[in-house]
């Protein structure tokens, strides 16, 4: 293979017909194999509505202040320094800012979209160029690493981030692939990507980063260029992870998932990010090389992670100290750790495996991970965020100055910045190409996978078959989707049925006399459509109560209300006066009623009072505990909390008695 | 003040009659004022039993083995080195292992006692000429900072430690004053605190370290020594803390105790052996000044603590990730951080607040934290320790090796030594001064606090009062007292009569005709006794339920069971094969029976299966789940868990609902 890999790298350098675009569909993934194929950004457009709000959102604001903090934090400026050789010792930022900028590039690449005009592409260029400058004759571009009076490249490939650098400044490239532009960007991308594949492949070091990423860039620019060298080096970092090849830490080798070989372990674990970002690239590593063993083997994990190891919310990770997993069930809500990244690592895994497998389990997690872990990062006017996202606040907490930025782990409310702000700029790439995870097509037909009002095209056989969403999910159930345009021939639609809805969802269509079945999570509309077809899908959102696992302990007495895909929360602020988050239960005797986004409950005031010592001998305790005076509270989807203010509030709500 | 420092200052280095022993009576606290005075270690010996074979173990291994691992760290080599001149950038281990070092010097000067003979007194004499040797001429003594090659001194204060190694320093010296020396080492701390209330007296360095410990032990240091100047630096550095001197860390202020003065906070907050090592210190300053407003507040942020941040077994601290308080009831079992340092830091503050108030909560503080907190670090052969002490481990965890220093916050088994090793230490002089916590006396007679073999002594009105306490506590209840000694005049007898034993405590003398009350939880035992008469407390021990707080979310749905002064656990060893300790419930309904050392219960396996999403609609919940067969499962005390192997455990037990 590495005579292969060198013939590959010199000619992806020297022969551009080699480094062509691949034309047709893609989004941020096009795997060369799989059940279902991602509809391209001309393919699947945002028409209104929920998530069209979210995307105008983060091309108005959240860009634009992302953009603004790495240049007041003299990240953007560390590139400028380094291109003129005099950052020295003066690096603005923990080593890993780069990627900031990166993850920003992306953002900005798929908003941009295939305009050359207007003002954030100029942006885009000018910044592009900044960056470019910052290259290094043989490919290499850090602004941490290399240049005189600072530390030697890959002298700290346990902390020093490059390689993760790498792999955002590559993702971001395929994004402006993606979108039409064979420019600067993926040309910078290119010389790097070949740099790394001398010195990374296998006649060179023998070495692997400590935060994956450039795995899963790696593929993905492989696929855009065409260039199996990219995919081969993936394969090459992803095997010899968990070989011990990174010094020992004090998290132990778990955290960066080098305790053993990707194939061989059993569960996600050790640093939440990293784990996914590994997945994630493990996984299109396996189905470029059809090595399903691999595949399957991360797929268990990613099963196994799901059914133990995830908050209601499809947050992962328990642990503050090393952004962690924990242990099977060990899922605190009291500063449940949730980093908003993890959430999208999480959706990047899912849409991988739900490409390859078809399976709408996948197309559930991703629904319930965007709506209720992604989301609940940025607050609703888009100039701070979650880091973490706790599902337990106990006190008010002090607002983050909104001028300053954050430690990271801040969480009783969201903050403009961080010092490692890797989450901010995570949303907005993740913004900018959500509607790219709505709907994929194949042989068959169209499957949507997400509901919000947007439009969906794909070429079967030659012919289009186009169909318009229309929806004010996720607060209310009913979907319409209208056929605009199809072939002669029979075709498939395919909408999926999340699992909550499995026993209660309905569906009408306008056109009788075609087949249409509800299995395997979609109700699949089969037969000659004709455009003009209205199918309208109800998903009832009546507010259901859900049950931990008895072994999540912090959980236990306590159920979860959620109301379609939106998992709810009590927040103080909006309480009556005195009625306090920490000494309520909720009344499961009583009705709960809907509301336009959430549910009202009853709940019943304990009166707990605060003995010396807080744990009773039985004989001791007051029997009189509980037993307010009921009172009506709203819950609100957990995502929007903390947007008026200060405020306690919990997500997991200890269930009443009956007396 | 400034003024009377440096004359006070100058005195104590050139005015030998200055500083010379403090006679009569001193434990490792000797406080001006106080309602009970401390015994000193010829007043009150251990003659066998529990603690006796603890402080055994504690001198023929405990000791030693932290000695060998010093001494193979190279943690001792340091003050070598440092002495020749040679450290530079050499510096082996973390910067503040000179600590370790000190508090090894403080066990082994109370283990040594009076002695001047023997091989542990030939030692700690070695040991301490090798410490001496690195001092400064100055009176600086730090291996890691200001030497050529090295941080400058005080370039530092968050992180570096530099004062707390001082304080540990001085610490082991008041240890060696209070066995009757006044030899080098406390010759090496008198230069070293001279040199500190130049620098950072009123008229230094505007200052205070990131890790308080040396006003604790500058106010004992002062007490010790009758200097009042060291005193008063104590009091200069407890009145500057909480006025932002120093530098903001990603923690927060909290995190140092820097966030507010002393004498404002509500709570003990930020990293839990600062905040008590803090509060000790603060007392201290309080009570030598009579300043009652700084003793009240500290008194009450203790309270508060202890009735909304503590652990069961008397451990604080929830956090892992800054070894932190978390909010009120913020107590996760799961991953309990409860720091064994912390524990003895609690033990410290308590006792100081016992000799201030004679309130008997204190001295149940004492030992609910000594016997459940503190004695859960050492295995059983003194070999290895617990650092954090979680109350529920999941998975058996992997033994560390026994020939490596593991991370602090390894949890699953204990370890023989960590990188950063305060612990062992920490339980090697606490240990080792133990019974000295025992009892104490006034000018009414003596007060029996904890429960052994030992006996007591104390001059009343110029006559000797003396006790011999036998019993085979904590694993039986009866308490023998017999006095030994008595003066003509009445004198009084307390005996604690822990909470839990409030209603159940019976008692006899065989001599009646005295005064014999319980009350404020003292059974005081009043008028003239002769010697021979034999007291005997009853404190029956079966074993109680115990339900924590309701907002101790982690908790909720379990009890605790306890026997006596012993927190039980729930081990996997030794459990039928096949229960898990994460899929049983208890059934209270069953007897709850007595056991040697801890409780037999009843449990009732859980049937729980492992759904893809453990988050049930609770239409989709199995009725089924629970009702296996009951099983009788023996609970042992929690300080005595992972000494079969590696095992799962448990503190707070599932409560099976009724069918």
């Amino acid at each position: 293979m590495t005579k292969d890999l060198s013939v590959t790298m010199t000619s992806a350098l020297h022969d551009p017909s080699l480094a062509t675009l691949v034309p047709g569909r893609g989004g941020p993934v096009v795997p060369r194999a799989g059940a279902l194929t991602p509809l391209a950004p001309g393919e699947v457009q945002l028409t209104g509505g929920f998530w069209h709000d979210l995307q105008r959102l983060n091309a108005t604001t959240i860009i634009g202040h992302c953009l603004a903090w790495v240049d007041r934090t003299g990240w953007l400026s560390n590139f400028d320094r380094a291109a003129a050789g005099t950052i020295g010792g003066q690096h603005n930022g923990i080593e890993f800012v780069d990627s900031e900028v990166y993850k920003l590039l992306e953002a900005m690449a798929w908003e941009v979209g295939s305009s050359s005009e207007g003002e954030l592409a100029q942006t885009f260029g000018l910044l592009v160029n900044r960056v470019a400058a910052a290259q290094e004759s043989d490919g290499y571009l850090h602004t941490s690493f290399g240049r005189q009076g600072q530390p030697a490249r890959f002298s700290n490939l346990e902390w020093g981030h490059e390689l993760y650098c790498f792999g955002h400044l590559i993702q971001a490239a395929v994004a402006r692939i993606r979108q039409g532009h064979d420019d600067l960007l993926p040309a910078v991308a290119r010389r790097l990507a070949d740099f790394l594949v001398v010195e990374f492949g296998e006649e060179g070091r023998l070495a692997i980063g400590g935060h994956p990423e450039i795995e899963v860039a790696l593929v993905e620019f492989g696929r855009a260029t065409n260039t199996q060298a990219y995919i081969d080096l993936a394969a090459v970092l992803v095997e010899r992870r968990g070989r011990g090849l990174l010094h020992p830490i004090d998290y132990g080798q778990a955290y960066f998932q080098d305790d053993m070989p990707v194939r061989e372990a059993t569960t996600l674990r050790g640093h939440s990010v990293r784990a996914l970002y590994l997945s994630a690239g493990a996984i299109d590593v396996g189905i470029e090389r059809g090595d399903a063993e691999l595949v399957d083997a991360v797929e268990g994990q990613y099963l196994a992670t799901l059914a133990r190891r995830t908050y209601v919310t499809g947050g992962m990770g328990s642990h503050h100290r090393d952004e962690a997993f924990g242990d099977d069930f060990e899922l605190p809500h009291d500063r449940a750790y949730a980093e908003t990244c993890a959430a999208i690592g999480s959706v990047m895994v899912s849409w991988r495996l739900l490409l390859h497998s078809g399976s709408a389990r996948y197309g559930d997690v991703i629904e319930r991970t965007l709506l209720n872990a992604v989301l609940a990062s940025p607050r609703e006017d888009g100039k701070a965020f979650f880091y973490s996202n706790t599902l337990h606040q106990r006190t008010l907490g002090t607002p983050p100055s909104e001028d300053v930025a954050s430690p990271r782990a801040q969480s009783s409310m969201r903050a403009p910045w961080f010092d490692v702000s890797c989450c901010p700029t995570n949303v907005a790439r993740t913004l900018a190409s959500a509607h790219l995870y709505f709907a994929t097509c194949s042989d068959a037909g169209i499957q949507i996978h997400q509901y919000g009002d947007f439009t969906a095209t794909c070429s079967i056989g030659g012919e289009d078959l186009a169909v318009e969403v229309s929806t004010a999910y996720p607060y209310e159930g009913d979907i319409t989707v209208t056929v605009t345009a199809a072939p002669d021939a029979p075709v498939e639609l395919a909408l999926r049925v999340p699992a909550w809805a499995e026993k209660t969802a309905s569906w009408s269509a306008d056109r009788p006399g075609r087949t249409t079945t509800l299995e395997d999570g979609y109700l699949r509309v089969t037969g000659k459509l004709e455009p003009g077809t209205h199918i309208v899908l109800s998903l009832p959102l009546t507010p259901r109560v859900v049950r931990p696992d008895p072994r999540i302990d912090d959980a236990r007495g306590q159920v979860v209300i959620e109301r379609g895909p939106l998992v709810l929360a009590l927040e103080s602020v909006g309480l009556p006066q005195g009625v306090d988050t920490e000494c309520v239960d909720i009344d499961l005797n009583s009705p709960i009623e809907s509301t336009p986004t959430g549910a009202r409950v009853t709940l019943i005031p304990r009166t707990d009072s605060t003995p010396a010592w807080p744990y009773m001998d039985q004989g001791d305790m007051s029997p009189g505990a509980g037993g307010g005076t009921p009172i009506l509270a709203d819950l609100i989807p957990y995502a929007r909390w903390a947007n008026r203010g200060p405020s306690t509030m919990r997500v997991t709500l200890p269930v009443a008695q009956n007396p």
